[in-house]
C-alpha cells in the first residue's frame, strides 16, 4: 500500500502548521530585519553566564542532572521556583510544575481538560501558537470582545453563560499580539466569574517582567480562592527561549492531571536546563538582567512608535507599557497578508494580524515585534513597510 | 463552584499515572537498591565531558543556542544525527526529527495518527510508559503473541487482518521488559506486512547499542521500501536520560505531521541539549563510551543471572544478549505485586510484571534492571528477593 493512503488523525483536519513557525524560517535569511517572532534581542541572551552556570552545575550535580529526574521537576528548581513564583504573583501557591516552555504548560492543560468540541474562550485577537494547540485538542475556540483595557467583563459573562466553556485563555499583561494590558479592576471579576461558573482560567503571563512604564498589576491568580486559575509562566523572554523552561502554578489536583499527562509527553523537562534556571533564581541574577533588557527594549519600542507616527493617516496602533509587540491597524483598504511578500523581498518580515483571530478576517492588521531588532534596523525596516504601504495605496 | 466539580478530559478515564514513575520515587530513598527503572549506572553518566561540552558550545554558539530554534531541530545536530542514524540503521534516511526524548517521538506519532478507538498492536508484555501514551490517545491497545524470538509473524498477520491497526509498536532489540530480541528472519516480514496492509510500524530501539554478546541485527527500517516504518531512537541509555534528547527517522510526510504536532507540544527540543548530543556525535565520543558502559553492564547482567540460577525451582528467566532488563517468571503461586511492599521495606525495588501486559494478569512475573546497581548491590538485592520468595512460598 502506498503511504499516500495513510489516514492521519482528525485533530489535524483544520491544522496546517503555525504561520509564525513558517514565517520564522524567513528570519534566518541573512540580512532579514525581523519584526516577526517574539525573539529576545541577541544582546539579551546571557551566553557567557549560561556557559559558566552549565559547567558549574554539571560539575557539582552532574550525576543527578544527567540521570532520569522526576516528572514533578528538578528538586532544587522546585524550591527556588516556588519562592520566585509566589513573589511574582503576590500570593501563596500550592503547587508549581516546571514545563518544557510555557507552550507545554498550555498543551498539558488542554490534555487534562479538553474533549473534542469543548469551548475555550479567548481574547480576540490572541496568540496563534496556543490557538493551534487548542485546535489540535479539537476545542471550539470562541473569541470574547475586548476594548483597550482587555476583556469586557459583561461580554465574558454572557459568553460563559452561552457556551459553558472549559477554559478561559487570557494573556493579561502586554498581550500577544496587541500589547494591551488587562486593567486592574477587571482582574478580580475574572477570578470571581471563573469560580461562579466553574471555568478554568489559563493566565498566560510571559511578558509581565518586561515593563517599561507604569506599575505592575496584581495577577488574576492572586484573586483566586477556589483554585480555578492556573498561571502559566515562562523564562523564554527573560533568560532564554532556546533552553525551553516554563512552569505552571495552581491547584495540586489540576497539576496532578497535567503531571500524569507530562509523563507520556516527555517524562520530564531537561534537568540541565532546569538547573540553569535554578541558578539564575538562586544567585538572584534576574533583577539586574531584566533591568538591562528593559532599558534597551524601551528604546526600541519608542523608536518603532516614532516611526509609526509617520505612517499614513488612518493608521492606528497600540502604545504598550511593556512586552514585545505593537499592534497596527492600517487603513481598511490595505491587506497586510498581501503586502508581506513584497516586504520580505525588500528585507523585512512581520506577522499579518489575520492569523491571530479565531475567525480570520481583519486583513488590514499586523503585529510588529521590536525586541529582536536594533534601533537602526527598526528605522530601516519601518521605512520599507511605509514604502510598501505607499505603493499599495496608489 | 468547588474545584471537585471540575470534569477532566475523557482520555484520563482509564489512566491513573505510570506505575514506574510512582515506583521511581522509591528509588530516591537513601540506601534503596533499585532493580526498577531503566536508569543508566551513575558511572555511565559522562558528567565531566558534558560540563566541558556545555561550556564550549555556549561560548561558541550561545547566541543561537539560547534563541528560539526551529521545530525541525538544531541545524548542526540535524547534520550529525542524519549521518549517525544512517550508520546505525544501515539504510538511507529521508528525514530525521530530534525530539524531547524518544518518549516524545511516540507521543507525536500517536498525535499524528491516532483517533479514539484506533487499534495499536503491541508485544505482550510491552513498555508500560508507552502504553500510557497510547491510552491517553484513547487507542485500543491489542497484544500480539510472541515467543523467544519476538512477535510471531503469522499471529501478527492474523491480528492485522482482524483489527485493522493504525500502528504496530515493537521494541525489537533487548525488548523492554523481556530483554528478548526479534530474530533476523522476522524483521523483513514485518516491514513487508506493514506495506501490504498499510500499518505504520513504530520501531522503538533505544537499547540496540548496549550489546554484550552476539552480533547486531538489521533494523526493520532497513527493509522499509514504502515509508511505513518510523524508527524511534534515544540517547538516554548511551549518553544521558536527564538531557531528554531522542529522535525519530522516517518518511518526511509522516514526520511533517509530527513536526506540526511538536510546534504546540514544546515548540522545539532544548537547543542546548541538542548541541551536547551533536558534540558527542561530531567528536566521535560514543564508540569508546559505549564500549566502557557495555563492559560493566555485562558484568552486572552476569551477576544477576548467576543469582537467578539460585532461585527456587520453577523460576524461569530470559538470558538477554544486551539491554537493561531480565524478565523473570516465578512459580505460579507467587505474586510479585504483593511481594513488592516487603521487598521495598527490606531495601530493594523492582517493577511487577503485570503492569507491562495490556490486559493485566501474569502476577508471577517481574522485570529486573541490572544497569543501575553495582555487583555488590545486585548480590545483596537478589538475596533479599530470594528470601521474600522463600517466605511467601511457605
Amino acid at each position: 500500500m502506498k503511504l499516500e493512503q495513510l489516514q492521519y488523525a482528525h485533530r489535524f483536519d483544520n491544522v496546517s502548521g503555525s504561520a509564525i513557525r513558517e514565517i520564522f524560517k524567513l528570519i534566518a535569511k541573512p540580512g532579514m530585519i525581523s519584526f516577526a517572532g517574539g525573539n529576545p534581542a541577541k544582546s539579551a541572551l546571557p551566553d557567557a553566564v549560561c556557559a559558566q552556570i552549565a559547567k558549574d552545575v554539571l560539575e557539582k550535580d552532574g550525576k543527578t542532572i544527567l540521570q532520569y529526574g522526576a516528572t514533578e521537576g528538578y528538586a532544587p528548581l522546585l524550591e527556588s521556583l516556588h519562592t520566585y513564583a509566589e513573589d511574582a504573583l503576590g500570593c501563596q501557591l500550592d503547587c508549581v510544575l516546571p514545563t518544557t516552555g510555557s507552550t507545554q504548560a498550555m498543551d498539558l492543560l488542554c490534555k487534562a481538560l479538553i474533549n473534542p468540541g469543548d469551548v475555550i474562550l479567548v481574547e480576540n485577537p490572541t496568540f496563534l501558537g496556543n490557538m493551534q494547540c487548542m485546535r489540535l485538542y479539537e476545542a471550539n475556540v470562541v473569541p470574547v470582545e475586548s476594548d483597550e483595557n482587555g476583556i469586557l467583563i459583561d461580554k465574558l459573562e454572557e459568553a460563559i453563560i452561552r457556551h459553558h466553556p472549559k477554559i478561559l485563555y487570557t494573556i493579561p499583561t502586554f498581550q500577544n499580539p496587541t500589547g494591551k494590558t488587562l486593567s486592574a479592576d477587571r482582574r478580580q471579576p475574572i477570578a470571581e466569574l471563573a469560580a461562579k461558573y466553574g471555568v478554568v482560567v489559563a493566565e498566560d503571563d510571559p511578558y509581565r517582567d518586561l515593563r517599561y512604564a507604569g506599575t505592575a498589576l496584581p495577577s488574576i491568580k492572586s484573586y483566586d480562592k477556589e483554585g480555578w486559575v492556573v498561571f502559566l509562566g515562562s523564562f523564554s523572554k527573560i533568560i532564554s527561549p532556546g533552553i525551553r523552561v516554563g512552569y505552571m502554578a495552581g491547584d495540586p489536583r489540576i497539576l496532578r492531571k497535567c503531571t500524569v499527562g507530562k509523563q507520556s509527553s516527555d517524562v520530564h523537562t531537561s534537568n540541565l536546563t532546569q538547573a540553569i534556571v535554578d541558578q539564575f533564581l538562586r544567585q538572584k541574577l534576574l533583577p539586574e538582567h531584566i533591568r538591562s533588557i528593559c532599558a534597551s527594549y524601551k528604546e526600541q519600542l519608542d523608536t518603532m512608535l516614532a516611526e509609526l507616527a509617520t505612517f499614513p493617516e488612518g493608521t492606528t496602533y497600540t502604545h504598550p507599557e511593556g512586552g514585545l509587540f505593537i499592534w497596527v491597524e492600517l487603513p481598511a483598504h490595505l491587506d497586510a497578508l498581501e503586502m508581506l511578500n513584497t516586504c520580505v523581498a525588500r528585507g523585512v518580515v512581520y506577522v499579518p494580524g489575520t492569523h491571530f483571530f479565531a475567525e480570520g478576517g481583519h486583513h488590514n492588521t499586523l503585529r510588529l515585534n521590536f525586541s529582536n531588532s536594533t534601533v537602526e534596523q527598526i528605522h530601516k525596516g519601518m521605512a520599507i513597510i511605509r514604502e510598501v504601504i505607499a505603493e499599495a495605496s496608489k
